[in-house]
């Protein structure tokens, strides 16, 4: 939970929990579930992991699945 | 603990956080707050129990409140 | 998890654990514990289910054992 | 911890996660958050705090920023 | 769990757990749970707060209930 | 972890982690996966539920999917 | 939480938290709880370290304070 | 955190710990472990990251070591 | 853990542990933690509370001990 | 989870759980534990105490049953 | 925890905790971590990831945000 | 987190956290942690063990490693 910064107003924070996947690595599962709630969610400002899981296919990874939880201020709070 | 899968596709997912109530079990308070949410959040696909609580009334259990983290796929993610 | 109540007034609580024992659910065991505490403890209101056990004998579940912390408002607080 | 309630119906209830900020206290950083979201989400009935940070400048706290789980009874559950 | 002190004899020491109500601050809602359980239980030398929740109303705190574990020194022991 | 008995000998026990499904409930699913482990695990003795999940198909619970760590003596322990 | 053995009975159980000390071992601070419990509580059956700490006094270890959960079985349970 | 499945059929699975080493990156250190265990154990299809920590050398790097639970069907379950 | 700013340049950061004490607030005695911090740490940015206990006499809050990690930049990080 | 050492070869590692009971001491019930598993397992080269916990009978300590995770560096990984 | 090698001598270790901040992945976010550690601190020997966050601009990951405890021998121990 | 005392005064409290070995026993291995911690740390006054470890060479355990934190007023606070 941060949502810091150097000029940092009396803002109320939302967290929401998304979780990504990928087919390469951690980051890019992490960045593909920003970049869809980037669509519909304004303000996000920080994210933290909070679980790493896979799908399993003959002995290689198949999908990174990695779960974050996402803060963003409200608007006009 | 998933163990899930035929196809998996590159969605992004959502959870939120229900709690069902309910007289009988802990599977009926369960049931009850997807069957609730299913009026109006699509794709729900699966389901962790979080807390198990309840309330008592002259040494009985009343109501039996069952916290879960509810997953779905958004779309077009 | 709670959600609760109408009228609240400045109470104490005190919480106790407890285990209770059942052959055939997990439910039932809450209930003997609750059911049992009933005998000398007053005003119970409330119970959350911290850790659920069970004995094996040959294959088969013998006991489930559901531990619970139960709260009861203390009188004349 | 949940002390509840007098009529408890068979509702189902959600919970979201907030950070309220104050200059002050954690009890204001609390509030403050919960006022917020009182302009968008009916029927919240309980919190519970889940996070306590803040921001330092120069020695001296800057912000409270407290992180809540607030429950709700969803409509026509 | 500490118990300490100065002169720190073989004592052996119980816990118990206790949720105290406020309608104004954390510290008030301790401080309340403490003073009921001083009625009846000798020898309190230590807590720790176990957990923060509380109830709404209109958007507004109602009550604080703060839970804690009050260490105490058993006579004799 | 237990392991107890009238008689304690000086065993050594192993845990292992399953998971048990069933379509309708926690309990059924912890029995399925102790029955199926029975047809190769000698003196399972204990269970402790760890993680209960479970998946959704159209607004339905469609399995319970429990995960259980089971303790069982080794021999000439 | 276990309280198990040969012949299981449908009994329900309570769990106090208790803490001992000892200048000389974790073991015997241990041991001195539950020998000062023993004067007022019968059937105790089973212990849980939950914590293990200590004071230290000119860089030598003055008291060990082990922290324990404690069974026992209820009687006419 | 789960996602899964088409067709889920009843069956009990087992959960293992590996840990995979890499000089590389974290993703690497699990496909590691995955693809030495794939030589004997046949289903799996899920894993979780339950530790990620490494060795450091001169200030560097030298191995990631990533513990995992895999998870896989026991087959005629 | 964050450390976030309007302008997050690529620094390292380390955090300590601090605990403060106070007759009278949490805040309070988290404030005189960080106060005693800022005469030999700089460029304190940020805290987290990780415990909260404190001291009791004659059924009196003594102090409030209140412990918390706090981060700061690393110069010529 | 660690495995570690001068010369660290990129080995993969399995962790299993095990309690080893003892009449004397939790050094000596995981001692019997590790003793035990040598008999067929090679190469285990760590341990991690998970749970310490005990039997009581008539006021006294009558097994100390402690759990542990050991690891091992799997043949031709 | 872990501080191992195939020569362990009885060496007193000491845990720092840092964060490391990298634009590019959580790999390197640890390495600028260490790296800038090694500046002032000897015998660093391994490392275990605590947390990983991030902050976010605009929908994109602006910093990854990675807290590890290193561990290091202190010298003449 | 403690600090207590007789005399509790107004003091700010600095955590470390250390790790001891030693081949005899879990007591010895924390006692040879805070021995080399006097030599520069004044005022030790209490610890809390975080985690106990060892390594292993044949069967037999070779060195006991436990993790402690270690709490020490800071002069002049």
């Amino acid at each position: 939970m941060n949502y810091h910064n150097g000029v940092m107003e009396d803002h109320v924070y939302k967290q929401i929990e998304l979780t990504g996947t990928s087919t390469t690595s951690i980051e890019d599962a992490v960045q593909r579930a920003i970049k869809r709630a980037h669509k519909t969610v304004r303000n996000m400002s920080w994210f933290q992991v909070v679980e790493t899981r896979g799908s399993i296919d003959s002995g290689q990874i198949q999908h990174w699945q990695v779960s974050i939880k996402v803060g963003f201020a409200l608007e006009n709070s």
